[in-house]
């Protein structure tokens, strides 16, 4: 059987959702802002060529299964909207649900009486069953019930986005009996381990909890190398043996980058805090503040590192060897690595940048300066936590 | 081959780890300060009752190949001591080490040229290279290297020790090369998957490692369960959802008590701390202020219950169902619930106390009032964090 559904944001996460979709038989219409991005995926191009297995859905489907389009109007009629737009924390780190809102208010627009809309964008729980729920009601004029509502959060990885969706346990829950039920009915036929949970508000915190887990363990790794650096152990060695069936240490880092984990945790610390609940996030508090600060001790090593070489500070050529928030995925946001290249050129250092991920031209328009590890004395790869001597 | 291994503190740790060594075909001398309880052993009977597997070994070795002794001078001439003796912290969360440093005195006056000692009692990394060495070598007039010193942290769970001893991987780490390698050989002979690391100050910090694994991820669980209870969600059906492979989210509780969990963690804190390091544990030291603080939280949702009782809050009364730290073990060191049932006391309310561990004498000797739920009209389980009325 073929039917339409639409899928709202063709980002990192969108584009792979709706290429799986397209592949098992449906046809999909894809909506996003960038008209560019929309034109090349309908020429069959692949924009992400970083995630596995893309380039073969989109020279398959691109223009033909998956249509790509800025208008909305292109998606009326569909069965299913889903909606996977970026989210992002504000300067004081609270949810910016604007992007959310103007993608649902679209949405509202469009859909008609039994239509299914799912979100897919991870937000703080409570957000599907309350202003998503009204931003639809106010502009479809239709009241919940003669449309069906959901919460399925994406559980993807930049570069696994594909086999995640067709391996990986994924959630959906419904803001009442009925939307969880038809919800999941129209994921089953595209998403192969698929669960139902009690409503939506436990689907959006399962993935802001799994997001915690993971911000307060890289944490918890963080903390141990130090400390085991400043007892002179090798944390790496401990760590390999420490872990077993129920122990499951982290690896340390320049601290946590990307959209996901280092913004999940203010969904709760934020609300807790707005309630009032201060001893209920304080763990959440400390955990995502550590993280942020390790750029300071990865500055002083780095600094430190500069006491062998008989040269004054500001001669110390320096090379940061990657910018990008992980290895292997291109992005800036929150990037640890991007700050850590910046802080220490406002402390005043000679830091060039390379990395493979970035032209020349891009790392200038960042206000880096372009330059490989060869040139310098002190180059740091913030992936691998290594500082080594170069001439 | 029949030879002679010394084990020095027959406690829920060593009594295990003797008759497992007794069971591989060694004869074992267990040294321990209770003489009762050396003479219970010695009659083939096993004190602790709650280990599985552990009567049929104490009744086929007690006596035999495992003789129990409180008479350091019966181990003279062992090729091996293992030392194995509680560790606490004192009122100020330091390590009080001087339960080990009177045991390994007691060791170091029967050691011989070319004896082994091991260390398996969980210390402060650094604990066996320094102060352990120094007392062997102070009261056998011997230097490292005419014997040999090692730490194999013990990896045991109370109820479990002796499958955790058969089959968990166990490590062991020398103070130097040469002590390695003996000690390991000598394991081998009853450790079957044991890994040697390089050093006994690895070893030593894998085993802290793993405690504060535990107490984070636990203080984590325990304030998503706040959070998820302040936001009107299901925490354990998130909870269920949230786990795969990649997260790991622990089961929420009163806190963390025992010798284990709630001690290695300070270790770790008090020696930075003391190294003025105090950013370097932040997350550690909020977690164990975390667990410890729950008992505050359940205190208040107890109180709270009694809110729908049109009764004085003087005079409901209140059963708490379980002292011990943790289900099923008896135990009071460090024990949450323990420290609950006192702290609603000290309130002024009307506790009494049912824990089927312990008999109504052993309650009324801690100060406890003894009677079970039926007579109260609230009681609350501990162990399954379940508040219920009764009357």
């Amino acid at each position: 059987m073929v039917w339409t559904i639409s899928v709202i944001g063709l980002g990192n996460a969108g584009l792979p959702l709706s290429a799986v979709i397209a592949e098992n038989g449906h046809s999909v219409i894809g909506v996003d802002v960038d008209e560019s991005r929309c034109a090349m995926i309908n020429r069959g191009e692949n924009p992400l060529p970083q995630e596995i297995g893309l380039d073969e859905l989109i020279r398959r489907h691109g223009g033909r299964n998956l249509k790509a389009t800025s208008n909305y109007e292109d998606a009326r009629g569909s069965e299913l909207f889903i909606v996977i737009v970026p989210l992002f924390v504000d300067e004081g780190n609270n949810p910016d649900l604007s992007i959310i809102e103007g993608a649902l208010r679209c949405v509202g627009r469009v859909i008609s009486p039994g239509s299914t809309v799912v979100m897919e964008t991870t937000v703080p729980p409570g957000t599907t069953a309350g202003p998503v729920r009204g931003w639809l009601e106010e502009e479809s004029g239709l009241s919940l019930g003669e449309f069906y509502l959901a919460h399925s959060p994406e559980r993807i990885m930049s570069g696994y986005c594909i086999s995640r969706l067709r391996e990986f346990p994924k959630v959906i829950g419904g803001v009442d009996g009925v939307s969880g039920e038809k919800a999941f009915q129209l994921y089953s036929r595209f998403i192969p381990n698929l669960k139902k949970v009690s409503s939506s508000e436990v689907a959006e915190l399962i993935k802001v909890m799994e997001g915690c887990y993971r911000d307060v363990n890289i944490s918890l790794a963080n903390e141990l190398f130090l400390i085991a650096e400043e007892l002179g152990i090798d944390f790496y060695e401990a760590r390999e043996y420490a872990n077993h069936e129920f122990c499951h240490i982290h690896m340390p880092s320049t601290g946590v980058g990307g959209h996901c984990i280092p913004v999940y945790p203010w969904f709760l610390i934020k609300e807790m805090e707005r309630r009032e609940r201060f001893d209920s996030v304080r763990l959440l508090r400390t955990a995502r503040e550590e993280n942020d600060g390790m750029i300071d001790f990865w500055a002083e090593r780095i600094v430190m590192a500069s006491l062998k070489l008989d040269l004054p500070l500001s001669r110390v050529r320096i090379c940061i060897e990657g910018i990008s928030y992980r290895a292997g995925a291109k992005g800036l946001y929150h990037s640890r690595n991007f700050a850590l290249a910046r802080l220490l050129m406002r402390k005043g250092l000679a830091v060039s940048v390379s990395d493979s991920l970035y032209s020349c031209e891009e790392l200038e328009a960042l206000g880096l300066r372009a330059g490989g590890a060869e040139g310098c004395h002190i180059s740091f790869d913030p992936y691998a936590l290594k500082i080594k001597y170069n001439l």
